[in-house]
């Protein structure tokens, strides 16, 4: 037996699942698990449908089995294997607790993805109480006057590795509006505070200047507009007048890497679908 | 439109969203929540369907609609309209605070159910600082000698009443074997520990004792094993050691209150089911 | 014997630790609480003592004790009987599920308080359902040409009860600079949005329409600047693409009474001290 | 300046704060911080204070000046530098990722600790994903043969390093009684459950059967008494009917190294005194 992920959006409508399930049930399909969600407001209908097939039923087989009904509700959809792993490219800066992160979970088996490079405005020694091992590593300076050269290089990077997925893992860099809009859906950035609260720089600073009792951590899809992308995953902690703001720092790495870790995981299980400005996210 | 809630369990099998689903696109009905799990382990189904029917139909029409597909299926089901409001019987004792939050909560509409009365082992002036209105109270006061008497009068007051649901908010008596088992399913208790720790007597006073770091709350359903019933909620807060065993009484009110309220609120929008030991619980 | 609570602040210096806690023990004080915080970027310290004494020993004559030390150290203090139980004034509106709530926590005992009454822009019917019983209640309707006028009645009512605080339980109505200065550090405010996201109207609405994962509530001392005061505490809630704007205000009352609710007992018990804009909170 | 730490406990007495806070200010400290805890239960007295001194003030000097004041409550105490680090002895198992964490802790200066080696039942080849570096490391494996031969190895590695702490990062082996006795009080082990729930093997797959709606780990000093040593701290992570035991063990991995991680720094910050079986944490 082998599963596929199908995750579809389209108008509701009635009949939708009816349809789907039926389709699946002829071609040999066993639905393990199913969730949906229809936003009243928008009047747009998302769904996420995890199904087992005969080991002989093929990714491209069950497309075309599933076409025409999708077609008939004008849906945008994907299906994938349950066991693909898609091509993940790190961007990372100084600080190196997310990355650290990430590539254990990857290590462990936690996230089903392939990373295949890692590209920082740091040099390589930076990382050099990691274990980056021979993952392919682009050292990718920035200047004020090289920004747009640097963004061509790091253009060439994403095209050559062939990433599905580019994760701002504390890049601390602002990607240009045109790169923000063709990575759309596709490059995940962990912003260290609970948005819409302390936009910008300095966030735990800022926090800290508040008074707030509570910081948190935001990731969100990148768009042109900074820090203001559709939200995936948010969560926080308790602070105190005690904390200094390197407390916060330090409190907030924990904060941002489970942020990061779990928006990463949801988006590469397929969970994570796009709802104008907002996220539908299934939950696991 | 109206709207009805269907649930139902059965040994998983292929084709059941299928069959489900296209029986109700054929009556007319657009489905606007689906939530299902298969239980791996124990190869049961469960699912939670909320669809929406045109003004026309009848609660009874769509369940002859369905039951040739959830005969064929083994299932186990129920189907209602989703305004039905539960009658629900309150068994309190001393301590009324989950008392209060539930009347509160139902009084300003977040609990689909109809109060139908209140029977306590304290006489009604003790809760002289409640608004009971004319809400039915019955004055059951119990000892070891009267226990089974007792337990014969609530009997009665419990099908005299209808209720469909009974909550034993902090009621702290023990119901017997008999009782726990014919009210199985539609009996929901609060115990005031994080369950499986501290079963039994004065379990603050244990965590006190043993010096954890958090304390917490477990709505159940009720089962002759004491304690030991299907898990429905829990939740939990932090304490230090500054807190004495009446600090932890106190802020143990306070997730008492607001687990109990989620797990009857869970009850009573269907989205509970019962798994061997164990209950699915559909998110909301 | 009795418990007496010192709170106190001044420019941070060496000694005050030893001065104070040896003017205790010569007046025949044991200390069972000291917790103190230097702030390091504002060079203030601030405390807060619990020190019992002989049942002989008066307030009037602690605090003619501590003088002389205190004044030698420039202190702003308070020593108050750990038993004074202050006076509170409840502002309220159309919602009630924080007077409810800190009603019933005073009447249970919680709040070291004496509620002298409620004041709303609604009329004693409004609250028919919850137990008034004989507390004063001033109904103060506004309007935009009356608001002047009522903030006058209300000015004679705060007078009048005599009220150390002013809870603004979901008042919903802004006060005038004026007033707001005259009470600085004694009215408290329920904002329900987690601060400084969503200031303004409708937060739980701004909330939805961002697709945040967290709501929250803020509890903070009144200042002309609206929801720019003193942080005293905050909460949130996990919620999800499934929440309706509807479900945002209802999980929010619950997170906006417990923060409220918490603010208060913090306030009453002497463990909030104003820090610039901001709040040292010496934890229970 | 320099900073110093000094922890203590006796029998409670009056005057204790105002005889050790005027010994600090005629030796020329000043106080910083200052935390302390009075078990009315047990009528133990615990304090904590930092306080900085002249640059010329030395730990044996500071010591010399407090002994008398010391002796005269029958204190118990402990004075270091605050900048002092801790030698810390890391054991562990298979499964590594409480050492990942601790040792990325570590490095990124969050811990004030030095690591003064690994040891553990599994060959160095186990970890080669990690960069261990130079770090000392002793393969100690064991079987029920070996135990008593193996411990005694594990001791001499502990005589030989001179570790302050020892660290059971899940180390997945019991100590002897004799062992779990000598290490009292600086032996931390990661239990992978919320105890006292699910105390000895495979906590996830009791947590599963029995279906808890949050799963927890705690930290805690070892004793022969397995399970049941003083908690440190503790966590939780909210779960569903959804988790497997599999997801159960991966959610877990999260709240365990964080626990643990909080444990080891509250311990290395001298913010954890034994009272008993409980212990008093001061917070930062």
């Amino acid at each position: 037996m082998r599963s596929f992920v199908l995750t579809s959006h389209c108008v509701d409508q009635p009949g939708i699942v009816a349809a789907v399930s039926t389709t699946i049930f002829h071609m040999g399909g066993d639905i393990t698990d199913l969730q949906q969600f229809g936003d009243t407001i928008t009047g747009n209908y998302f769904n996420r449908i995890v199904f087992k097939g005969p080991s002989s039923l093929q990714a491209e087989a069950a497309r075309a089995a599933l076409a025409p009904v999708m077609e008939r509700f004008g849906m945008s959809w994907n299906l994938r294997d349950q066991n693909h792993r898609s091509k993940v490219l790190l961007l990372v800066s100084r600080f190196d607790h997310c990355l650290v992160d990430l590539l254990y979970r990857w290590r462990s088996g936690e996230l089903r993805m392939d990373v295949v490079g890692i590209v920082s405005n740091y040099p390589r020694e930076t990382y050099s109480n990691l274990m980056l091992g021979d993952l392919p590593f682009w050292y990718l300076p920035i200047t004020k006057e090289t920004k747009a050269e640097q963004e061509k290089q790091l253009r060439g990077v994403i095209e050559e590795t062939g990433a599905d997925l580019v994760v701002l893992a504390r890049y601390m860099q602002i990607l240009s509006d045109e790169l923000a809009a063709d990575l759309y859906g596709r490059c995940i950035n962990i912003h260290h505070s609970f948005l819409p609260g302390f936009k910008g720089a300095k966030p735990y600073h800022q926090a800290f200047d508040r008074g707030v009792k509570l910081i948190g951590a935001t990731a969100h899809y990148v768009t042109g507009d900074l820090d203001e992308g559709p939200i995936i995953e948010q969560d926080v902690e308790r602070v105190t007048h005690l904390d200094t703001p390197e407390d916060l720092v330090r409190k907030g790495r924990d904060i941002e890497r489970r942020v990061l870790a779990r928006a990463v995981r949801y988006h590469l299980d397929g969970r994570v679908l796009l709802n104008g400005n907002k996220t539908v996210v299934f939950p696991e």
